[in-house]
């Protein structure tokens, strides 16, 4: 396939403090790599962006080591093959993975690492709803927050990439689910567009007393993406045997220094529940069967996906602000110019 | 039997702020009350002083609810039916009951309120090791922290009531215990006295420093009973699948508010951990059986209790201080005048 000379390439400069700003990052134009043995060189057609990323240009080591200075940004993508050394994917398939803020990507065959997709996969989906988006809502909602019919469930960050899948998943499994999320618009959203049974901004809401309105039940599963203050006030409303599902704490991965943690958390002992995290790639050798629920879902009707785009990789950072000023409704992506 | 006259009686006077004061309480000499249909009049011998004694005396609305201003301070305690009502304990029969902060106490015959003990009973071990010391430690730890041979298990207030008994417990369960202990004293019974492989005095050593250094394989269970700093310092040690057994918080529950959480709290999600917590009285069930199972340790001489005496009920507040102040090794106990 033709290979352009040059590669467009979104390089970290310097740490981040709070929200990424334009001389964090260095963009520059390099020689377009050469795929090594059981290689493959990878033209990127679309970037996810996820909260992860932000956690992975500090220095505080995470579940995976820390983007260096100097280093492209890690970030998942799907991209076509233009260069194959690898047996087991050949070039012309279009892949999901890490690519990175980079129009080209050299990256290993391991199935773990990249995933052939089907010709006319939709990318989008793939990114969001058949990506770790859908793999961490399934499984935070299933193994650690063991949903059951008739349960109350709340999700913070209800209107997100990971959150919104959240809700719609808990609904099928029949559970009384409750959003939150940071605009009017989003929670008319949830209501209207995704059936829940209650939104809450929490911007504007008063989140104790809305939490008691919309879970007379109480909470008997909080599926957390933001931390903070929201989750201190789902603790406060916890059901006997709840469990709080630690997806991620967006509110605090912009700060400096490590907040607070929830002073409700000696709520657990009284209501006798548990608090638990996990990663979703934990999972990954379940990822075929559980994509499988997640595409019967899709095929049904049952279950929405939606993007919001970015456009060329120049928008990488602002994209990666989005996550957390909230302007985005579900998976927030970057169409690569040229595609 | 023989009563006498008057009932001395402790009974709340205002909700203490911080450690309880003197006129905190009154002290009265009341009426000896007649036992109802089917209730008992027990002459108390002995009161246990627990923490969750102190969160009682507070407003907030626990697993159970507060003492009202004016009514006895609630206490578990041991004693001598002295006049029975009862079909199912007699008079003459000595008991394990809530007795309160008084010398005669009427109590129903619920065996889940009321235990007859056996006759030549250590009223010492069944206020501690065969009370709701032993049942929370060995329901912690096996129910909730499933702790498993060679996994480094770490306990806070290891050299008290539950505390003690949980690191021994830990230890025949084939763990290496770590004790997290307020003074030197408690920290050479505990690696002398009890065996285990290490103790850290939270006042004076560096808590960080020596967690690394006495669990190099990070720290699969950790018993707290204390939250704050010890909480937070364990939480940024915790292994993967690290379980935290949440039993209580004597680090906070003489603040008028909340202390904040622990900010530590997200390292839940990159070891993929739980914090959960329980409430002992849930597993009284069991308590037969776990007890058979305590007493055959306690028989054979792996599980060893200590108790702290104060005498006298005018001793009871300076009792419950001392479990704070951390002047205890093992159960506090108040032995009541006369007996």
């Amino acid at each position: 396939m033709a290979v352009a000379q040059r590669n467009h390439r979104v390089l970290l400069a310097q740490r981040p403090e709070g929200l990424v700003r334009d001389d964090d990052f260095t963009h520059d134009s390099a020689a377009v790599p050469e795929p090594g043995a059981g290689e493959l060189l990878v033209r990127t057609e679309w970037v996810g962006i996820d909260a992860t990323v932000r956690t992975w240009l500090s220095k505080a080591e995470g579940y995976i080591p820390p983007v260096e200075i100097g280093e492209v940004v890690r970030s998942s993508g799907i991209g076509r093959v233009v260069a194959s050394n690898s047996t087991k994917i050949a070039e012309g398939a279009l892949v999901a993975t890490l690519t990175g803020w980079q129009e080209y990507a050299v990256v290993g065959d391991d199935p773990m690492l990249t995933t052939p997709l089907d010709e006319g996969t939709d990318s989008l989906a793939a990114l969001g709803v058949f990506g770790a988006n859908g793999l961490t809502a399934y499984v935070g909602l299933t193994d650690i927050g063991q949903v059951k019919e008739g349960e109350t469930v709340v999700v913070s960050a209800a209107a997100g990439a990971t959150g919104s899948i959240a809700v719609q998943i808990a609904k099928i499994l029949g559970a009384r689910v409750v959003g939150i999320a940071g605009t009017d618009e989003k929670c008319a959203w949830l209501v209207d567009g995704l059936g829940l049974d209650g939104a809450i901004n929490h911007r504007s809401d008063d989140i104790g007393a809305r939490l008691k309105e919309l879970c007379p039940k109480r909470v008997d599963v909080f599926f957390d993406n933001t931390g903070g203050p929201i989750l201190d006030h789902v603790l406060g409303r916890l059901a006997d045997h709840a469990r709080v599902v630690l997806c991620g704490a967006i509110s605090s991965y912009n700060d400096a220094f490590k907040p607070p943690g929830p002073p409700n958390y000696l709520n657990l002992i009284s209501r006798r529940a548990r608090m638990e995290g996990f990663i979703s790639w934990d999972a990954w050798g379940r990822y075929g069967e559980i994509m499988g629920i997640l595409g019967g879902w899709v095929a049904e009707g049952r279950l929405q996906h939606r993007s919001h785009i970015f456009e060329g990789l120049d928008a990488a950072p602002q994209a990666l602000n989005a996550m957390f000023t909230g302007e985005n409704i579900g998976k927030i992506v970057v169409r690569v110019a040229g595609i």
